[in-house]
């Protein structure tokens, strides 16, 4: 097979595309799925496609779709074109138009697969109305009844914001797609963490999306005064807090699958002034992990582990679970194709999981999904020095356009 | 000596003044100074100091003074009528009244005292606009030059704060008083802590005030991506703040005086969220005790510490000084007249230092100063219950008057 991608032809449009809500002064691009600078990109998105020679639509949920060929269940790529605050131009953009790339390549080669070719952009992936929202729309999880509630942390309503750009959002699960017209999916990503560019190793052959644990945990003791209560009397709801993020981190470190992560990125305390002991510490947690029983496991261990923490410092705690996704596992079929391609580019490749959240997690409910990654400069991503480099990105979409032949031949 | 005080009369004032700034709903008392509460209850007070034939004035920092005779230097009690947002009935307000009382008895039982007697209500001494703001005007330590940038933690300026009670803040220096005009100075008040309450004993004879140490302290360390950075990789803020305020914790517990303390009653993760591994924590830490040598000593083990562990989690640490307090030891003359006005009355007494602060220590600064406790029912203090009961304050109010007896005999 000599079928490849045009590299200079990628690398414009992921130029033309990060200037679609780039901020001044190298603060990055804030591209959040809705605003104006979204929907000008969605427009531009869809003219590329129409120019590439696809069929294109929209459906009720925003995701935006061109299809190369006819008959039979479709192969999918795709990914999508909003970015976090001051994020990078590659989260998304390279796998919405890497896919772009390689349907336009098959075209131009005029190769023929048996089955036909499709690129998705999904909408909000990053989450600011609801993570991953587009790809639940299409896959069939959206709570309609939640839809009328649903707002960003700056209290924006989800309905307002597609109203803005044109979408009802009460129409939004009308997206759910039919899980027969599905071949597969499979999903170009940077990996966001350091392994592949430290390694240099030029592809992740991702086995799997990890499940995420959230809580938020209250510890509760007593407000007392700071100055004239004796340290043995106090209850302090910090250092129960402390005590148990501390050991919690080193039990998922030395307890875990040795991949297994956990974060405490949030900690408030009340009173909250400096002479009063803190009557109540509330903590954002999260796990993450890839094997399914490993994180059950990890997340009684902990909630145990917090119990005791508290008790044996007369404290109360309270876990609040906040969100639960399960891990999802790539499909055989999938991950078979990305080695058979890796194989015949004669690129190295590593198997890995997914340590962050992506589309193809909802896809793997309803058909066979899968997921590469190319190195992240310096494992960085959701920052405005987001980068890999051309080669890698090359690499990358030749890699995905052998992986969608081997898919839909 | 028979003389003794009312304690039907001081029972009353104290429920009268209670009920100036009083909150519905049992929320306790919110009457910060300067605000209206506030200032109707010193128009109140300045009337019950005329009906108890002293003489009066108020000051440029807004202390309300009282005085019985004339000629000499005189013996000077008091404390403050403000409380801290929803505080309780006894926290100042019981020193200001049970002066009040004192004066009163000696000059209803005509007993001849060699020097005048004065009472006094400090003014802001929970410090809305600046902690001990009258005591520190009267013993000539406001910084006018601060002055005007003097706020309250909502923004509201001290200027305009005086200037709604009819006060000119940058007149409040000239409050400055002469030392030569003063004797001594005894305050009583509420322990605020659970020892005498605890140990049934009516009189804690005060030493002195503890030291007070406070920092903001700053752990800056590296906004990873909380799913693919590995664990080892991190460099958690928040872990190494935790880590450094229990260390500090049992430091300050092993190796302290015993009394020594310690708090972390505020911290902040940024960027504060779920998915990103803490790249600052800024924390509160305040330190407190008696002897200058130990909390000088705890402070730079403390420092030592928090950076041996930033350099182990390779986290920067900066600890940015809020403000430093030097004990205050109370006067072997005063301490001395507290034992013996025990001893008339048949009180058991015990030994202490004042975990919090008191306008004492600044008074000790420029005369003899000391202070004696009366039991706070379970330790509690600044909160609606605050409580001892009235058999108490009798018992703590005739061992103030014949310590002031003594003083001015």
């Amino acid at each position: 097979m000599t079928t490849a991608i045009s590299l200079p032809r990628l690398k414009s449009h992921i130029e033309t595309l990060s200037r679609f809500g780039r901020n001044p002064d190298g603060q990055g691009i804030s591209r959040s799925c809705w605003s104006p600078a979204h929907e000008e990109a969605r427009a531009w998105l869809l003219g590329r496609m129409k120019a590439a020679g696809l069929e294109t639509w929209v459906d009720p949920a925003g995701n935006t779709f061109g299809r190369l060929g006819s008959g039979g269940p479709a192969v999918m790529t795709g990914s999508h074109i909003d970015t976090v605050p001051q994020g990078g131009p590659l989260d998304g953009a390279l796998g919405v138009l890497a896919g772009l790339e390689c349907l336009q390549a098959v075209r131009e080669a005029r190769v023929s697969t048996r089955l036909p070719l499709t690129v998705v952009a999904w909408s909000d992936e990053e989450g600011r109305y609801g993570s991953l929202f587009g790809s639940r729309a299409f896959t069939g999880k959206l709570d309609a009844a939640a839809i009328p509630k649903m707002a960003a942390a700056d209290g924006e309503r989800l309905v307002d914001a597609m109203a803005r750009a044109g979408f009802n959002a009460l129409e939004a699960p009308k997206a759910k797609g039919d899980p027969k017209a599905l071949a597969a999916y499979v999903e170009l990503h940077i990996e966001q963490g350091p392994h592949l560019d430290a390694e240099r190793i030029p592809i992740g052959l991702v086995e799997g999306i990890v499940g995420i644990r959230r809580y938020r945990l209250h510890f509760v003791g007593e407000p007392d005064h700071a100055g004239t209560t004796p340290m043995a009397w106090r209850k302090d709801a910090f250092l129960g807090a402390a005590e148990y993020a501390l050991a919690a981190r080193e039990h998922i470190v030395k307890k875990g699958s040795g991949r297994s992560v956990t974060n405490f990125g949030r900690i408030e305390l009340q009173p909250g002034v400096s002479n009063i002991v803190p009557a109540r510490a509330v903590m954002l947690q999260e796990m993450r992990e890839l094997d399914g029983k490993i994180l059950a496991r990890l997340d009684r261990e902990c909630m145990a582990m917090a119990r005791a923490i508290a008790r044996k410092r007369k404290l109360k705690v309270l876990a609040e679970p906040l969100s639960r996704t399960e891990p999802a596992r790539c499909a055989p079929a999938v991950m078979d194709a990305v080695a058979r391609a890796c194989g015949a580019l004669k690129l190295k490749y590593k198997r890995m999981p997914s340590g962050a959240g992506h589309d193809a997690q909802n896809l793997a409910t309803v058909t066979r999904a899968g997921m590469l990654f190319i190195p992240s400069k310096g494992g960085r991503s959701h920052r405005p020095d987001e980068t890999s480099d051309w080669k890698a990105i090359e690499r990358g979409g030749n890699a995905l356009l052998h992986t969608l032949l081997h898919l839909a031949s």
